[in-house]
């Protein structure tokens, strides 16, 4: 900084209503690009079918896991009142912690206040200015936050793509990496190369990070997820980050993997460092749903069958469909303005869909995003492939 | 990357086992260091004297917050399903974002799901690279990352210098700016000049972030915080970032500000659009908090007033504490070890301080942090005061 520099503000004082000025001018270009987004607060027991949501095995609401969240914020306390390393730490953080891991095969598990916090917290302490991170480029903003706050090389690679993986490890500067990845993309619904990526990492000494968000119950024997559907969650080179907050019915996310990496984390991930513990109701809520889908190991199957049927039904009526590896399903638009119309027509119609536009979709296609629940019925399903393709844009089939 | 350069990696590939030794010896250095950090899960009733959390209204266990909490968890789920452009705005949550704006003199606020990431969301929505950020250098690590996160030109300027800020503003090379501060800041718990920083941004048309963590719920009248109480709530350059996990005793954080910024914020922070919206419980909780405060007003002025007398009777035992402006002290320790040992003692006798060490403090300085509550009774700080001051190191005093 160079104090001589004349500023830019050499110009006189805006008054203070104007400083935001420049927050219009960008409202402004986003209507005009048809991108404006608004919230729209649902009431608790909305009238709608929801194919919108990620609770994909039902448990946000079902009395084992809405009650375990009453009976500990009674028990615990509203909130955790501090930081995991200061008060933040319950013995039921200590309890979830020990269930996740052993639910997933893995030596250990840390509770994050959220998904995106575990995913910042994993791919920044995990790499730093000695490391490289072959990323995914279709991977979630959370580890694209990550990545850009690790201080590491960055090469962020086609979607799915091994041997760009593998170009990017050979040809790196860096003597550490990691490889980062979702294992179900959550904006179509695919898998990952999982064991192939595992096996590039061994010839090439790198850790691979897995987000399990949407493969976590509902992938894998009774919904222990992807990593270890793939035979990797015991493995001492992969980490997996997940989140409470999708088929566990909560709120909250997780890091499970070596307890080593696990150490690591709590002396070292600054977003578990410097943030409230998880609040109690939410730590029991996904306790309690680890519960049920130990009681209940079919659960899983439900939510990827509905969702198999639902998009097979959607295909057959000729819209482009995805067809899903798990319980997401992607349905293209021909454009960001059909998309939402195309999304309010179901609305209208009592089907609730996800309307995914640009800039949060990593590949600028517009779609509408279907999720498929445990909890349908056959006549949901069918109720939702009549309104989804009779509101269809014309194009889009 | 330079599909030619011969990598680091033409060594013969590591055994799996093997690719995160290197977490080992960095865990020797912090060992080495005296800086090693263990968790300590807490039972629901600890036989202990809390002075280590945030909860200073002592509202996390109050009957009708947590209720409230338990309550939401039944009516609307353990969790909300989606982020909040999906499936999770509920009408809890947009009757929290009311409250919360009217209660502290703003047109508008927006829920995030902690205050960590309120913060990463804030800071990089309303800069951006045509921006310069000027940081109070001691600022949260949450704040720090939005600043990472940012793209802006930062510069981080020395502690609580109004003058230093005026220099950067006037010497920046872009054309807008935002300046960064705490209100309260969290580790030795003095209190930002922010009328003169508003003065200051003012001159250089610059736009005021003030995270108000620890100034909410006990500073201001009724506890509207330190930025109602410095008469800037409602200023159109000034937003404020808190959490709902301290005084409040829930979890989560919000914005509140412009109404303009907050629908900037819905659109654009990637903290927000990215994950998942904030459990029912939590957002009751909070919602239930503001309703004891406003029937409680002087709630606040307890824990403020605890927190003098804490600090005043350490002082006058000889210790090197700050005379806090909010309900935190800082007693500052020798060393790293002192500090820990320090807060160990006080434990074994029944009192739980807060130990904080680099590089979780700005300034390299080890210390005890204590925490006064709105419910600690007379002998709890006379108790307190005895403990902290006989378990003190020699050098302490
Ligand atoms: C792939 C993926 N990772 C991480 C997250 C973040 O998790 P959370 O919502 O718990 O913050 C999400 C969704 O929100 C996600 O889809
Ligand atoms: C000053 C400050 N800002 C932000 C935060 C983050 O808030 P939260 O814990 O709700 O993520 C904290 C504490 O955790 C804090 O002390």
């Amino acid at each position: 900084m160079d104090a001589t520099l004349p500023g830019v503000n050499a110009s006189p004082a805006l008054p203070p209503d104007n400083v935001f000025d420049w927050l219009d001018g960008e409202a402004g270009k986003r209507a005009e690009a048809g991108l404006t987004r608004r919230l729209r607060p649902r009431p608790a027991q909305p009238d709608e079918l929801d194919l919108a949501g990620n609770d994909y095995l039902g448990l946000a609401r079902d009395k084992r896991v809405a009650g375990a969240a009453a009976a500990a914020a009674l028990r615990w306390g509203a909130g955790a009142t501090g930081s995991r390393l200061v008060t933040g730490s319950t013995e039921l953080h200590a309890e979830l912690e020990h269930e996740l891991a052993r639910f997933c095969g893995a030596q250990a598990a840390l509770v994050f206040s959220s998904g995106f916090a575990a995913n910042l917290g994993a791919v920044t302490a995990l790499s730093g200015s000695e490391s490289a991170i072959v990323s995914d480029k279709y991977v979630h903003a959370s580890l694209i936050e990550g990545c850009r706050l690790s201080r590491a090389d960055v090469a962020a690679v086609a979607h799915s793509t091994p041997d760009a993986v593998r170009r990017a490890l050979a040809t790196r500067r860096k003597p550490r990496a990691l490889v980062v990845t979702e294992s179900i993309f959550s904006v179509d619904g695919d898998l990952a190369p999982l064991a192939e990526l595992a096996g590039i990492c061994r010839e090439h000494s790198a850790a691979l990070l897995v987000d399990d968000a949407h493969g976590l119950g509902v992938l894998g024997e009774g919904g222990r997820g992807a990593v270890y559907a793939a035979g990797l969650s015991a493995a001492p080179d992969v980490v997996t980050t997940c989140t409470l907050s999708k088929a566990l019915g909560a709120q909250g996310g997780a890091v499970i993997g070596p307890r080593r990496v696990i150490r690591h984390l709590v002396e070292t991930a600054r977003s578990f460092i410097f943030d409230t513990a998880l609040a109690p109701a939410s730590a029991a809520a996904a306790l309690a749903a680890l519960g049920v889908l130990k009681s209940e190991p079919d659960l899983p199957a439900k939510a990827t069958g509905n969702a198999a049927n639902l998009a097979m039904q959607l295909k057959a009526a000729g819209l482009s469909v995805t067809l899903p590896e798990a319980a997401v399903i992607s349905v293209r638009a021909p454009s960001p303005e059909t998309a939402v119309g195309w999304a309010e027509s179901c609305a209208e119609q009592g089907i609730r869909v996800a309307c995914f536009r640009p800039p949060s979709v990593p590949d600028g296609v517009s779609r509408l995003r279907l999720t498929a629940r445990a909890d349908l019925t056959e006549s949901d399903v069918d109720r939702a492939v009549k309104v989804v393709t009779a509101t269809a844009p014309r194009d889009a089939t």
